[in-house]
C-alpha cells in the first residue's frame, strides 16, 4: 500500500522549502528529473555558475536568509555584466546534519525574496547531506539579443572604464569581521562599521543595469576577485592595457575613514574581492546616455581611467604607477 | 608591469586543466564571466543539476577520472530520460588542499573523455577551495522539440513499464565495496565481483535511447533512488497505480548469484541506488518499435508490467505483493 513511508526524508524537505519557491512553470514543482525552459525568441542563453562554502565565503554564524541571497546575488551579478535579463536559476544544496528547520526556513526565506525582487525564479536542485561544510551552488541563466552577450575581451583604445557604486567596502568589511581589533584601528562610526559589514555580507547586484551595459559597453565583467586583478583580466582578454587615475576610484566614507587612519588598508580596497560591482568599457560618447540610464536606477557611476595601447591595468596616484603584492583574491 | 604575478594560481588550474575540455565556441575559452548558449531553433531546453561528494557519492581512492566521468553521466541519464540530446555542462568543483596535481589531470582527462564521448561539451565553471571533501556539481543542458520534454507525470492507464539495462547492479556493487566479507558470503566470480563494483562506479548513461524515449514514452523518468522508491514517485506525479512481475526484473548473472547465495540481498536491488537506468511507460503499441530501437542502439530493454488504477507501485512475486522497509535511498 502506499504509505508516508513512500515518501523520503529529501522529497519532504524538498517539498517544504524548496518547492515554493518554485513558481516558474518549468520547474515542474521541482518534481521530475529535469525543468523545462522555452528560451525566448531570438535571444542567447548567458550561463553562470557560483558557490560558496561556508568557512570560505560565509561565516557560519551569518543568517541563512542572507547566505542564500549572497549566493543568488553573485549570479546575478554575473548576468547583470553579460547585459543579460535574468531567466532563472538551478541551485544545489549541500547541507550537514547540524542543519536544523529554523536554518532551512531562513535560507527558503531569503532566497524566495530575492528570487521575486529580480524576477529570478527558482528552476531546479540538488539537495544532499554532506560529512563537511554546508556548501550552496547556483547556476543562473540569462537571456540577450542573439550575438549580443557583452564579454570581457572585447575593450577598444580609447574607451573610458567606468565603475559602478563604491569600490574595496566588502574587502574592508570582511576584515572587519575577522578582526574586530581593527574596529579601534579605524575611526569608524557605527553606521560605517555596518556599511562594510553589510557590503561584504550581501551585495547589490547591478540587474537594474543590465539593459543600459548591454546597449552602451563595449566591454564588461563584474568585479567579484578586486578591481586591480579583474581589469588585468579584462586587459588581457582584449589585448589592451588601462590606466586608472586611483584619485578617482569611488570610496564610501567608511573606506576613506579607514584609509586615512590606516594607509594599509588602502590595497585591499583595490585588490580584495567580493565588491560584486561592475566594470565597464565604453566609447566617450556613450557616457552621458550610460550616465543618465544609470540615474534613472539610482546606481552611482564613475569613471575612473580609460583603455589605452600596451597591456596590463596601470594604477596611476600622483603621477606613480602602483605595485600591489597581489592583485587579485585567488582561491588557490 | 604586467607580469605572471597577474594570472592567479586559480587562473593557472583552469587554464591548465579545464580550459582544454571548454570546446564548445560559447564557453568562451571559460575566459568570460558567463557562457553563450545560442539555443537550437524550434527547442525547449533541459535542465538538469547533480553532484556527488566524496565519502558519500564516492570513495576516496577512487579514480579521479571515474569521478568526473561519474559526475557527468548522473546528469547524462536525466537527459536521457527526458529524451533530450545533450548540448553542454556547467561545472563547480570544490577541492581539499590535500588534491594533487595528479588527481586534477586524471579528472579532467575522465571529464574530457566522456564530454567527447557523448557530445556534452564543457560550457563553464567555479573552482574552490574547501575544508570540506571533494564535491563536484554539474548543471547539464539538453533540448527537446518545443513542448515535447517527456515527464514523470504523463503516464496513463493501460502504459507497459520497460526498464533498460540491469537493475540492481550497483546496489550490490557497493555494498560489495563496503564490506569485503559478502564477496566470501556471495559466490561470485572474479568477472562478476569486477561487473557489480563497475556498474557502482560508472553508470551507463542511455544517452543513445534519448530519441527513442521522445518518440515513444508516455512518461519517464531515470533510476537513481531505487526502482521501487522512483516508480513510486512516477505514479504519485502521474497520479496512477503500478504492477510490477517481480520474475521479470531484468537481472545481471552476478546479482542472481548474489541473490541466490544471500535473499537479504534482494531489497537492496529493488530499492538501492545509483542504476542509472531508465524506468519507461507506454502504450503496449509502441513496445515493438521501441524494442527495435534499443536493438540497434545495443541495450536492452525489458517489459516488467503495467500502469494500473489507483496508486501506488506494487512489486508482486509468486501472486504476493512484496513490503520494502525502506522503498527508496533518501540521504535524509
Amino acid at each position: 500500500m502506499p504509505s508516508r513511508n513512500d515518501i523520503s526524508a529529501e522529497e519532504r524537505l524538498i517539498a517544504r522549502y524548496f518547492q515554493p519557491l518554485a513558481t516558474h512553470p518549468g520547474a515542474l514543482g521541482l518534481g521530475d528529473d529535469a525543468a523545462i525552459l522555452t528560451p525566448p525568441a531570438g535571444c542567447d542563453l548567458v550561463l553562470t555558475t557560483d558557490g560558496v562554502i561556508e568557512g570560505v565565503h560565509f561565516f557560519p554564524d551569518d543568517a541563512a536568509g542572507d547566505v542564500a541571497r549572497k549566493v543568488l546575488r553573485m549570479s546575478l551579478s554575473d548576468l547583470a555584466a553579460k547585459g543579460a535579463a535574468p531567466l532563472g536559476f538551478l541551485m544545489s544544496v549541500a547541507l550537514p546534519a547540524s542543519i536544523n528547520e529554523e536554518w532551512l526556513a531562513g535560507f527558503a526565506a531569503g532566497l524566495g525574496d530575492d528570487a521575486c525582487q529580480y524576477a529570478c525564479p527558482l528552476l531546479g536542485g540538488d539537495t544532499d547531506r554532506t560529512p563537511g561544510p554546508t556548501a550552496i551552488e547556483i547556476t543562473a541563466l540569462g537571456a540577450v539579443p542573439f550575438g549580443r552577450m557583452v564579454r570581457r575581451s572585447t575593450a577598444k583604445g580609447g574607451d573610458r572604464i567606468v565603475v559602478t557604486g563604491t569600490i574595496g567596502d566588502a574587502a574592508l568589511g570582511v576584515r572587519l569581521r575577522r578582526d574586530q581589533e581593527l574596529g579601534h584601528r579605524w575611526p569608524l562610526s557605527e553606521a560605517m562599521r555596518a556599511h562594510l559589514l553589510r557590503r561584504y555580507l550581501l551585495p547589490e547586484p547591478r540587474t537594474a543595469l543590465a539593459a543600459a551595459v548591454l546597449q552602451h559597453a563595449s566591454a564588461a565583467m563584474d568585479i567579484s576577485d578586486g578591481l586591480a586583478g579583474d581589469l588585468a583580466k579584462l586587459c588581457r582578454a582584449s589585448s589592451v592595457g588601462a590606466e586608472i587615475d586611483v584619485a578617482r576610484v569611488p570610496l564610501s566614507e567608511a573606506v576613506k575613514a579607514a584609509i586615512a587612519a590606516d594607509p594599509d588598508a588602502f590595497d585591499p580596497v583595490l585588490t580584495g574581492g567580493d565588491d560584486y560591482e561592475l566594470l565597464l568599457c565604453m566609447a566617450p560618447e556613450s557616457l552621458p546616455a550610460f550616465g543618465q540610464a544609470a540615474a534613472s536606477a539610482g546606481i552611482v557611476v564613475t569613471e575612473i581611467g580609460g583603455i589605452v595601447a600596451g597591456e596590463g591595468a596601470r594604477f596611476v596616484r600622483d603621477g606613480r604607477v602602483l605595485a600591489f603584492a597581489r592583485p587579485s583574491y585567488s582561491h588557490f
